[in-house]
């Protein structure tokens, strides 16, 4: 990847390392702020496809201390990381209100590492769309991985499929009984399984029941979710945590899967961005174009229903153009 | 509203009563079954537009049996309701994993109510554009109100404002302190606020906390949001918690919000459904659609960005048609 058109000097100073560049570009981002736009389309060539691995499960099974001992892991390696904590956009901060932050024990000085939590309500294309170019800004900027949590529950945690090249699904022990009613989604979700806080009985029930998950869905040349133990107290597994994330990014590799993924991601984030600037337009012209507002009086008045006006929307605006 | 025009048969056993009839439309809808639409098309006529309350706040605070207590002081009163509890779009059901279910202490066999819990993952056009429809399909069926509960938190709290005529946050006293940070979203939902679990300490100063937040909002002409404290173990102020929803809806009719809101709300179904069926049309073209292939070849190959394509995308769309 050469990329060596030009850059603006936001683009450029993201390029060289200077983070407080990086972190306008990403409070761009957050607060739907067009300046993101010629920054994330300048660098967009200079990106790698570096891993991005996500991370979610339930509240409180530990998944910022589980960040917070792989960023000492890759940290004592040498390896570079970006970190974000993507809060739901809620009025209720699951962060602040429960306290589940990531608190990283690294050097305040140690330039190998980004962290920045964000709490999107107003980015354009939702949370989702939003972390991945901030990821994308990461990946510009030079780091290694890039780790993404979903703080909390919420429809993020789906949404992860959308960000992460491999998603890590959180649990604990004592949730073991509770596998079994877990719904399927899980699966389409998991590239790793990570039982946390394994120091308390249970770990190896939990194991086995995810065991006997897996092998129910296991396919011919279809990844096959490992299943990892690990406790942050011990602290124990966090490098065997890393090692399946490792084989789970050269699977993608060897399979092809790396670009079919990485092609649904993008074809999603386009039509994406295509539908948003259609509802942004529609909204506006709905009470500014006579037509539209008599349409929309005549669902209020109940003689027409929102379904049958989406149509004729629909049809009008193809034989309008 | 007259509405007497065909009716299919599924529509006409909802309108009857047939509760069977009823709960298999809302399946159809949570499913994103196009069966549900003739149903939800005939019937949008019938509808009477009735007070559609919705209740959020963070987990544990206790709004299942705050709904539980409404039921039984609404079935007193010879009203009939539907409840409607949401679960966001995740795999780890906040209700299942943490027991945060509404249990009705109401006879089985009590026709003037009807509960249905949503774990809708399915639904085209989302979870709040489904409870939307489930809504108005209980409105048909002759139901007086409509609760509807966001289980855990998440985007579907903001989107309550989507759907319910009237919204309560609910809250409990020992988040009191948290009250000045929570953030000033709130106060765009709220047009209630519940101190729930008032029985313990902390509850006045909530209150006087509230009331604080509420008089830096305050402004001619505009609703100030109520504040009621309640407690189910008591139990105590669900008649006021009733009274404060009365309040606002009366507010809503004597100041024409009710219009100007339900014509906002219906202006964005009708959006929401042109834009999810753009990006279902377009995520069908981009691949089998040779140009259109070549434009998604390019963004993974680095030499466009994924912004330049949705601008391409639109501008083609507006030539071709």
């Amino acid at each position: 990847m050469t990329g060596a058109g030009r850059l603006s000097t936001a683009a450029r100073a993201i390029v060289a390392g200077d983070r407080r560049a990086l972190a306008r570009a990403i409070t761009a981002i957050e607060n739907g702020d067009s300046a993101a736009e010629p920054v994330l389309r300048s660098l967009y060539p200079r990106t790698r496809g570096i891993p991005v691995v996500g991370f979610t499960g339930p509240l409180g099974v530990g998944k910022s201390s589980l960040i917070n001992a792989l960023v000492g892991l890759l940290r004592d390696r040498g390896r570079t990381v970006g970190i974000v904590a993507v809060d739901p956009s809620s009025p209720f901060s699951g962060g602040s209100v429960l306290g589940d932050r990531i608190r990283l024990d690294r050097p305040a000085d140690d330039t190998g590492i980004y962290f920045r939590s964000m709490a999107s309500r107003g980015a354009a294309g939702g949370v989702a769309a939003a972390t991945l170019e901030i990821a994308r800004l990461l990946d510009a900027a030079g780091f290694d991985f890039v780790l993404v949590e979903t703080v909390g529950s919420g429809q993020v945690d789906v949404a992860i499929r959308e960000i992460a090249s491999t998603s890590i699904v959180v649990l604990v022990p004592h949730l073991g009984d509770e596998v079994q009613t877990l719904k399927a989604g899980m699966f389409e979700i998991a590239d790793v399984f990570c039982v946390n806080k394994s120091d308390l009985p249970g770990a190896d029930l939990a194991r086995k029941d995810l065991a006997d998950l897996v092998s129910l869905g296991r396919a011919e040349g279809r990844w096959a979710p490992a299943i990892v133990l690990t406790s942050t107290v011990e602290p124990m597994g966090i490098d065997g945590l890393w090692r399946a994330v490792e084989a789970h990014e050269k699977f993608l590799d060897d399979s092809g899967e790396r670009r079919a993924g990485e092609r649904r991601r993008l074809a999603n984030e386009i039509v994406g961005l295509v539908r948003d600037r259609v509802g942004r337009d529609l909204t506006a012209r709905l009470e500014a174009d006579p037509k539209l507002r008599s349409l929309l009086d005549r669902v209020v008045a109940r003689s027409l229903d929102p379904r049958a006006a989406a149509e004729q929307l629909l049809i009008r605006g193809r034989r309008a153009r």
